[in-house]
């Protein structure tokens, strides 16, 4: 990789900073939790930054909040959209709400009715479209054209990027002196988030990402020394099923130490120990980060006592776990 | 009821301070946290005392550990024992080997194996028993003349409530001038600890239980106006099957206003809402609190607008969920 190939990226220690200041009192500051169990399996200690516990159960909502109070108020009262069937959703219906504007939400026609009822729950506006990208993006561009409404995107936005660099921001005053943090990447919007506020406040830490092996475009990516996007993922984790964008790929080429794949076996395994030993929910693409931690690749890494380990959030359905039951 | 018929209790304000000091640094001070949407549901604005994060998964290590480390040398060094299955067993166990002594614990042979290894895990020696109370007794007994071990019960015991009592301790000190407490019922150790600490630190503070109406017999008492023990308990609530004991009974004869019976669909839905909403695994018994306060009858009682609801665990089989799954 050798030296950082740009110098200007999508956010910086200041826009992170301004960003916390914007959502302060309107998102949760979440806390650092600790397992004497993990610890143990792990070799090291483990600081788990619960965003399960954030606002709309997921980071997500930092960043959509953070763009979304970010518009100039004339853009700002046509209303945001995005296409997004995930948590990314519920966050930005919850953040045009609070801020009193409306949010039009795109999401496939097989999208699970629950997750449309969160939408709604939030004062989301819906549009269903076909479950394929050509008609997700035709369907958000017309009703952008007919509302005036702004996109927010779901990671590819320095203001998202800098919303979630809150996480890290947050983390280091809470536990100072971590050797590493983890977190998991799909999008990249947390991930880059987390390294450019960690480059800046804690030089030291080493950041790392876990990604699934059946949707690893970073880790691709990162080996190639190019933008490999995902073509057909195939992941338990379904919040880190998307690429890399333009924003996030150069962050997480340059500043992310190492990108370690899991298998779906692990991130079950890591999820289920999170809520045995815990007593925490979390949702498998939450889990992804504590399987790398356990990962052997992981352990063979020298100089890392004090870990940060992002838990990204908290919403599946409960109806539906990915272990025997009954 | 009257005035209290009797002044004299198991435990009072001192012995629930010295039981915080005793345990300070050993058992963890749990969070308290709060969810906008369950204070929605409510009416009223809700904070959750979160004994799933207690060493063992509930509240009852702390009893224990006082209970423990309250021994004379002398005694101490032969032991401790106790008969139960549940979350007390591996509470003893774990106290037991803080302190670098033996535990003893009595088990039915029917006990589930996971239950088995997370005693064994605490380095707790098991003796199995017939699954009847007599064959119980008698085994414990046994066990104790041969190693003059000392026996720390369950719940009936001034050490244990003690211990307990410092969950309400921290719960004032956390959030301060709550209108009412509410605790789940089974044997009264917890409730009656909550309910003592209470009456002193914080004399205005209304308490209540919630109890399922499989398991009844603190309801039962209450009405009756004398001990009533349970004789054949059913509930989902595996924590709370216990009959009140000498010690329990007087407290919360007294100095709890109610006790609030809820059925095992109420107790299901209330713990698949902590789950979903707050993203915390809980066992049943602890869900039987919030079931409680969002019964019919604690909706109608006037004058109370926060509510401390102590969680009192979170230890179950994730393979085996109280709803559908698949």
């Amino acid at each position: 990789m050798g030296r950082p190939l740009v110098t200007t990226y999508a956010a910086d220690l200041a826009s992170i900073r301004a960003a916390a200041k914007r959502i302060a009192g309107k998102a949760h500051r979440t806390p650092a939790l600790t397992c004497a169990t993990l610890d143990g399996m792990a070799g090291r200690s483990l600081f788990f930054k619960c965003e399960s516990f954030q606002k709309v159960g997921a980071f997500k909502f930092r960043g959509a909040l953070n763009a979304v109070l970010s518009l100039p108020e004339a853009r700002a009262a046509n209303g945001v959209i995005t296409h997004s069937s995930g948590n990314h959703a519920q966050a930005v219906a919850l953040a045009a709400r609070m801020r009193g504007i409306p949010a039009y939400i795109v999401m496939p026609e097989n999208s699970p009715a629950v997750k449309r009822r969160a939408v709604e729950g939030y004062g989301g506006k819906i549009t269903l479209c076909k479950p394929d990208v050509a008609d997700r993006e035709a369907t958000a561009d017309r009703v952008r054209e007919d509302t005036g409404a702004t996109l927010v995107h779901p990671h590819d936005d320095p203001d998202v990027i800098a919303g979630q660099g809150t996480v890290a921001l947050e983390l280091h005053e809470q536990v100072p002196r971590l050797d590493a943090v983890v977190a998991p990447v799909g999008g990249g919007g947390l991930l880059s988030g987390v390294a450019l506020a960690t480059r800046e406040l804690s030089p030291s830490t080493r950041v790392f990402a876990g990604e699934p092996t059946g949707a690893d475009d970073a880790a691709r990516s990162k080996a190639a020394g190019r933008f490999l996007p995902q073509t057909a993922p195939d992941t338990i984790a379904d919040g880190l099923l998307t690429s890399l964008g333009e924003h996030t790929w150069p962050v997480i080429r340059d500043l992310v130490e190492e990108v370690i794949t899991v298998d779906d076996d692990a991130t079950v395994q890591a999820m289920r120990l999170i809520w045995e030993r815990m007593k925490l929910v979390v949702e498998p693409s939450a889990a992804v980060a504590l399987a790398a931690v356990l990962s052997g690749r992981f352990r063979t890494l020298r100089g890392i006592e004090r870990v940060g380990v992002v838990l990204s959030g908290g919403n599946l359905d409960l109806g539906h776990l990915p272990w025997k039951t009954g």
